[in-house]
């Protein structure tokens, strides 16, 4: 008797998923279900393919249907919606979109990758055709489409976010009027004042208008509504944040954790059997604070649909847990962040030492040489490094998963400060800039061991 | 009373150690002898001084004789070489260059920090004023000042390690004709076959001669000989690797270690008590094989030269070792290498799995891609990660540090490939190259735990 997989959703983790079962289970029967028109793309690339108006849609493509169910012998039916789980007949049911038709389907084990979805916040005229979320590429296709049709001269990116921020070069690059709107006093969330003041010069240096601490109010055809000003805009993003996809587990009596998210054990096994989550529908253990999480990111979602793949078709695999972190490129500035900082240990109940550096990219005498400022935290009665956030025009993004690697390992700042980096001219001061705000921060922590 | 410190050397290790005595003694008197002209400046970027016509040397020098005086109360005596240390006395001997003069001079600790010196090989005509070696600053000043005044059209560079690899893009930028020789089959020690091609078919891309198992004879005014040929040549680089300055020590009875580099303990101590010795004139112990390895580089340099300043100064502190980690940029590539190779390892007797990968530089869609080739290595029993190397356009140098942290912490190659590293589509897949390779890597190896 062949097994019977079903995978629920087909993009970052769930085709990692079906491609795992798939290795392991040579001769199972797997389906994959997605209720869109497009399976394992790029999500994040979007930006970057809004940006660019010769970058095709197909460039963003991993795997089409017809690839996945060729050489891998996996069946994929897209615009199909599943919409319950029957969990004692091991069923579910799904809708083709196109016909409305209904169907059920056996499974022997079950993997839900449904993603999360945009939140739209209660604006009088959300549900105008001239605004847009970015949280598939059927949404990235047409906000596309939509600024070449309508010739789009003014944008409103309502949230200043990781997508707000990639958005406001993507629209700028095109050489739209971009207004950023931010509800809180900053963008990004958990960025140290340093950071945050580059960033907002940034912005500004490429004319993107900042409309901070600021509630929108309406949005009609040609304006947007904030105060009592109205905004020129013909097009508006929301990038307020994305919710995890849960209902269909939670209606299945699946259990669900922090955020709305689906409960996973370190297998990426929900509370019934059998029945496997992973991406960004689900949670995961920040292993620095040993506390769950919702860390809705394409590598998480990568690495999630991996185990849960393997575990579903009974291999080995465990999902160790994230750091938090993350990175993006807006306009010439890298940004990066893992770990924690200050404030947000403080709401762990972890006091913490943090320090401030600038330093340069690269050697003493080498022409091209920019600042780099560095946050860093440790634990302040044990020294354990906690976090480090960065920005600079280059040596910042792979930078910090040296820290990633290290808080992976648990290292004292005092041990990090110690590490035999290599080093050139052209990529780093002698003392590389992460050791020495080591060294700073190590001055300033008594050790109780 | 109070403690008097003689330091042995100006550059990288001697003045960093002259540094930390002061900040922890501060009523100390602290003298530094340096034979040249020039302390603490950036020996790293000679390369880059000479390739560039319009850089001054003044922008290596990181602090003068004049500021080390005024701004840290540290005595610097340059063009004074030491010639005996006094062991039972205490004391040292010194001579004035331009004077001749001999002194001497009282210390109750000392630091060596002699540096290296070029090797020469026995060519007939080594000594002639149209060859060099670039092992200090007076001597990058020569070359800088010879190819300018005798307007060098032709020259040659004796061996293929780092500085010669990178002063082929220096004098490939001056438009000078550029032969490179090497003894051995290859450039570089210790790269694995896909490097070394795509680094010679760099050299040659840019129009580098290259005459490899080749051994030069003769060296004259405007040519040099090897086997039958003559070789049209204004001026010769001797690139054919460093030994530690470690005479003066020997004399004084001061036990020398691998590759007659001083023989120090974790606080740099030598084997005379009060005696340190930190720099290219030391050994380092290895962490990875637990192996004493001479590793003459900048970084190093200035870390044992911090810890051996410490602990003279009776403060406290370890230096842990080095990992083998170095990069370079030749041309447009980055290469980099941390810990050790496969052919590396069975010299210490350790049996491993090794992988190469080729994977790309960003993510699917992204615009600018380039490649990245891995070798990966790890020990076939334990699975625990013993080195990689690295070549690309981008996201090499400071991606190898990923490598350096988890070395450092004796990952396995399978803890590896689960760690959360941050990504953005412009500087790297989802999957980030170095977990490809480890996932890879991990496949191959039987764990026995």
């Amino acid at each position: 008797m062949k097994n019977k997989y079903i995978v629920i959703g087909g993009v970052a983790a769930g085709m990692s998923a079906a491609s795992r079962i798939r290795k392991i289970d040579k001769e199972s029967e797997i389906t994959v279900f997605e209720k869109g028109n497009f399976i394992s793309y790029s999500a994040c690339s979007m930006p970057y393919f809004i940006g660019d108006k010769n970058m095709p849609l197909e460039s963003l493509l991993v795997l089409t249907p017809e690839v996945a169910e060729k050489e891998r012998g996996i069946k994929v039916k897209t615009n199909c919606t599943v919409v319950k789980i029957w969990k004692n007949k091991k069923t579910i049911q799904y809708i083709d979109n196109l016909t409305k038709k209904d169907y059920e389907l056996e499974y022997d084990r079950l993997v839900i990758a449904t993603g999360a979805s945009a939140i739209k916040p209660p604006i009088d005229g959300v549900d105008n055709n001239n605004v847009f979320v970015l949280d598939n590429l059927t949404n990235g296709k047409n906000i596309k489409e939509y600024i070449i049709n309508n010739n789009v001269k003014n944008a409103s990116i309502v949230g200043a976010g990781l997508i707000g921020l990639e958005m406001c070069e993507a629209l700028r690059k095109l050489n739209i009027n971009v207004n950023l709107f931010e509800i809180q006093e900053n963008p990004l969330k958990n960025f140290h004042g340093k950071i945050i003041k580059i960033i907002n010069d940034k912005l500004k240096e490429n004319k993107v208008n900042l409309i901070y601490k600021t509630v929108v109010n309406k949005i009609e055809k040609d304006y947007l509504f904030v105060d009592n000003k109205k905004i020129k805009t013909e097009l508006t993003l929301l990038s307020t944040g994305i919710k995890p996809n849960s209902k269909l587990a939670k209606d299945a009596g699946i259990e669900l954790g922090i955020k709305n998210a689906i409960s996973v054990d370190s297998k990426m096994e929900t509370s019934i059997s059998g029945i496997f989550a992973a991406g960004d529908c689900t949670e995961s253990l920040n292993t620095i604070v040993n506390k769950k999480v919702y860390q809705p990111l394409g590598t998480v979602a990568n690495k999630q649909g991996r185990v849960a793949g393997i575990n579903a078709a009974k291999g080995f695999a465990r999902f160790k847990g994230v750091l938090g972190s993350f990175q993006l490129k807006m306009f010439d500035l890298e940004i990066a962040k893992t770990g924690f900082n200050k404030e947000e240990l403080s709401e762990y109940g972890v006091e913490c030492e943090e320090i401030h550096i600038t330093a340069p990219s690269t050697a003493h005498g080498y022409v091209e040489r920019n600042p780099i400022d560095i946050i860093m935290t440790c634990d302040k009665r044990t020294g354990k490094l906690m976090g480090v956030q960065m920005i600079g025009k280059s040596g910042v993004a792979h930078r910090i998963n040296i820290v990633a690697t290290a808080l992976y390992n648990d290292m004292t700042v005092e041990e990090f400060s110690n590490m035999d980096l290599a080093y050139a001219p052209p990529f780093s001061p002698v003392w590389d800039p992460l050791l020495v705000a080591a060294n700073v921060l190590k001055s300033k922590v008594k050790i109780y061991s």
